[in-house]
């Protein structure tokens, strides 16, 4: 077998998330590209992404393995499985990797985006399943904002940001940083979220609470309080999935090598 | 009767076009808002748009007006009309305006956009609606492209690069420019057309002879040629519908004042 990495970018609205669900349970992106695999390679083919992204998140570089039969490593991937896919996905990279090459195990870390829409009033209809308007909140306490995503820099246990279902063995996560970008227009506000690992959840959980925040309906040290106690209830809601889009999958130190990590999801 | 002027955004995927259609011959934008209208109005109410948007094309900011029973001239329009309107139209700014305002035979000018997807291999699944893929010919002569685009500018007939179907007077133009805007990103280029007024689907042949000019299926100087010409059957292919978006309506000298213009459409 040779193992082929995917870099795939999706749109996340019509997809019950990444991961292949029962059959009946909605389509999955992994589902597409194994049944675009399974026709390309004569048999069944296993993807393994390097995370999971719920339903309505989107992905501009979400990466993935795949094992060929190594009679068709030497197929054109990209270009044959474009060919086959659904108009929603998108492999944007294909590339012949060594065989203990891991997307999910070699993955160092993870740049997540949330794009909120700020404009009071009216939101133009095609960012609609990409955004989470907030325009009625206008205008929202930047400063504030900022003060408060900067408290989730560092190591800290987010089990108060981190959803039910969940089986990982700690909920303490490197997070490298929370940082507003400058802005590209007056009506969004994106936020760039890049951490060794995320929990379930925990990126849309840190976004409801920077939107409390930017409300003014909690402080930053309310929401330092939350992550100390360690609690969901205490956290405010979840920001919708439409919000959300995975940039890109870092591997080795670099973002290009790769190595073993022990247990880091 | 009080006049009221809309501007409104909308993507054009889902929609047989701007201008009303006999029944059965698809959903319109303009149908969309008379159809609101209506219900608050309590009375049929006639839309007049700045221009015609072909099936797929989309708005940015579109300019119409409309008369409103005096009863119910203080209604919050923008906010009563977004709360009807299906997703895909959104109503970004509403005002009373003098009686004599026309959104149509007042407009002095209308600004145009067409963005080309030119990352070959691939395209991100969100962008499809709103680009024309033309990734399979990069990397494109941008350098010819610009050389051409410049001949547009000025006063010309027009008359070859105009779809059958129109019944203006005269087929000649005022074009201020045709640019390339400064790459936002390395995907994607974008260009902008401004001009007093365009004929039927004018931006979208104009645009086909760029990229016949970017391929190097055709010279600046072929195009020249063609325009001089006059006839159609000699310019290069129509641009697909949903790269193209109007981005502006403009009024008067200062674009903000409105006064009546004769015939020019």
């Amino acid at each position: 077998m040779t193992r082929v990495r995917l870099t795939v970018a999706y749109d996340g609205t019509r997809f019950a998330g990444w991961q292949l669900q029962a059959p009946g349970m909605g389509r999955t992106v992994q589902g597409c590209l194994e049944e675009a695999l399974a026709r390309l390679c004569g048999e069944a083919a296993r993807v393994h992404g390097a995370g999971r992204t719920d339903a309505g998140v989107h992905a501009v570089a979400q990466v993935a393995h795949v094992d060929v039969p190594e009679a068709r490593a030497g197929l054109p991937w990209q270009r044959a499985l474009n060919a086959l896919l659904p108009d929603d996905v998108s492999v944007v990279d294909a590339a012949v990797v060594p065989p203990d090459f891991h997307a999910r195990f070699d993955a160092s870390g993870k740049i997540y985006q949330y794009t909120l829409w700020t404009r009071p009033g009216s939101i133009l209809p095609w960012r609609r399943p990409y955004v989470w308007d907030v325009g009625r909140f206008s205008p929202l306490d930047v400063a504030a904002m900022d003060a408060c995503a900067a408290l989730f820099a560092g190591y800290h246990d987010f089990a108060a940001f981190q959803n039910a279902g969940s089986s990982v063995k700690t909920s303490t996560r490197l997070v490298h940083g929370v940082s507003r970008l400058p802005q590209a227009n007056s009506d969004e506000m994106v936020w760039r979220f890049h951490a060794e690992g995320f929990l379930k959840q925990m990126v849309r959980n840190l976004m409801g609470a920077l939107v409390e925040v930017g409300r003014g309906k909690a402080a930053p040290e309310d929401i330092r309080s939350v992550l100390t106690l360690g609690q969901r209830r205490h956290a405010p809601r979840t920001a919708p999935a439409g919000g959300l889009c995975l940039m890109a999958v870092e591997y080795g130190n670099a973002g290009r090598g790769h190595k073993r990590h022990l247990g880091q999801n």
